[in-house]
């Protein structure tokens, strides 16, 4: 079972993580970042009475740990587990879009990605966030779904291929979806209009897929085919022609799936 | 003041609105359809007591209510208007697109329009629904404003160029992001996925508009530059050009606003 555990990095993932297993009741016995004082504020954070080292040598990591969670950079991840000198502890790493072969030469080793976006200085509600384990052998992937569960209700067992599906259908459902918001704020705050009056139809937009599946909760111009409406959109995106460009080719898709 | 309300039309905003009507005490006079069951099937929804007229026939609405909305759709708005009778009396359309001057002729006229996505069979959060509103004159603005601030708590006097200019970045903030979600379920769904494992990012995705402006929640491949991501990705696109270039022309976007 698992009890002591060591966090290696200290962004938003490290934060998170780690307010969640002191919150219920694991230790966390080292945090190793590349910068120690950025360790030092994620332990400062925790708030809590265990005594955690900060570090930011990886020879320092000790091997009294029972699983080490990797959560920096996705291109950084390989030059952690290279540096890395226990080839026979658990180590997991937490990104969507990373092999769990990366792994290779180590004995118990998997994935342990929580399907989220995070901001380091805000709560998360982790009991509601999907949690995509995969493990290198049956009794890894219990150890790592038996960890997750007792952090969250929505605990998935994901291998390599399935989770850089889900990765990439995350890009679409989360960061482009952002940026669609982005141009709604550049186009109304242009034109002296306050963002806020869009933030309803956003909220409502979003909890739409919760009861109909997108496909069905489609609307707007392209979807009745509004070549009116449409026409006049793109006047108006006359002197931005990479929105125009956006905004007519995510157009003609919708049309022709209508 | 108004009291008497004669509904045009029988779709997701004539009905939502026909509800938050009743609820405040105001009382139905007509509801107008094209379809007079669906007329009937609208006011057998309200469950009231009210004595509602359901008619098909323009000619039939009658001239003793305080006001007259249409919330047909925009390219039936103007038809509507054109065989309307009483030019003396006030009368609203309910859209983001159509302009104001579709009104020239009459009297006392404006715009009422709930910037909301709506589902016929779903009872919506009308006391939070923006409501942008622009009466023909300060008088009619101001009985507009006092109708709509009995509905909801979000009251904006916008003007028609304004109103364009908003419904333009709805597309981006509710049809387009809805877009990006339908091409997430297909992408898991086609790799036996469930798509559910997105929903709290979706979910939490929306929300995090609500303290940070979209241009800082950006994250992703494009906004931190991971070319090595980005390239796997468009590999898995490889089957769909149409997404490939989706996903190039937003990632490119985002990396060079970055």
């Amino acid at each position: 079972m698992i009890k002591k555990i060591t966090i290696i990095g200290s962004g938003n993932v490290a934060t998170i993580l780690s307010k969640v297993i002191i919150n219920k009741g694991f230790s966390i016995n080292q945090v190793f970042s590349k910068s120690k004082i950025n360790a030092e504020i994620l332990i400062k954070k925790l708030a809590t009475n265990q005594q955690i080292k900060a570090t930011d040598n990886i020879a320092e990591i000790d091997n009294t740990s029972d699983i080490y969670i990797i959560c920096v950079k996705d291109d950084a991840i390989a030059t952690v587990v290279n540096q890395f000198l226990f080839k026979d502890k658990l180590i997991v790493h937490t990104s969507g879009s990373v092999d769990i072969t990366v792994f290779n030469g180590f004995n118990q080793f998997g994935v342990f990605y929580p399907l989220q976006t995070f901001s380091k200085d805000k709560d998360a509600d982790v009991a509601n966030v999907p949690f995509c384990i995969e493990g290198n052998s049956k009794q890894t992937t219990q150890l790592l779904i038996d960890l997750a569960t007792s952090f969250s209700n929505k605990v998935y067992e994901i291998n390599s291929e399935q989770r850089k599906v889900l990765h990439l259908a995350a890009v679409f459902a989360c960061n482009f979806t952002n940026y669609m918001y982005a141009v709604a704020a550049k186009i109304t705050t242009k034109n002296n209009i306050n963002f806020d009056i869009l933030k309803p139809l956003i909220i409502e937009t979003a909890k739409k897929i919760e009861y109909q599946l997108p496909k069905e909760a489609q609307t707007g111009p392209a979807k009745r085919k509004d070549f009116n409406t449409i026409q006049k959109h793109l006047q108006m995106l006359e002197d931005n022609d990479e929105l125009k460009e956006i905004y007519q080719l995510i157009s003609s898709r919708i049309e022709r799936e209508s």
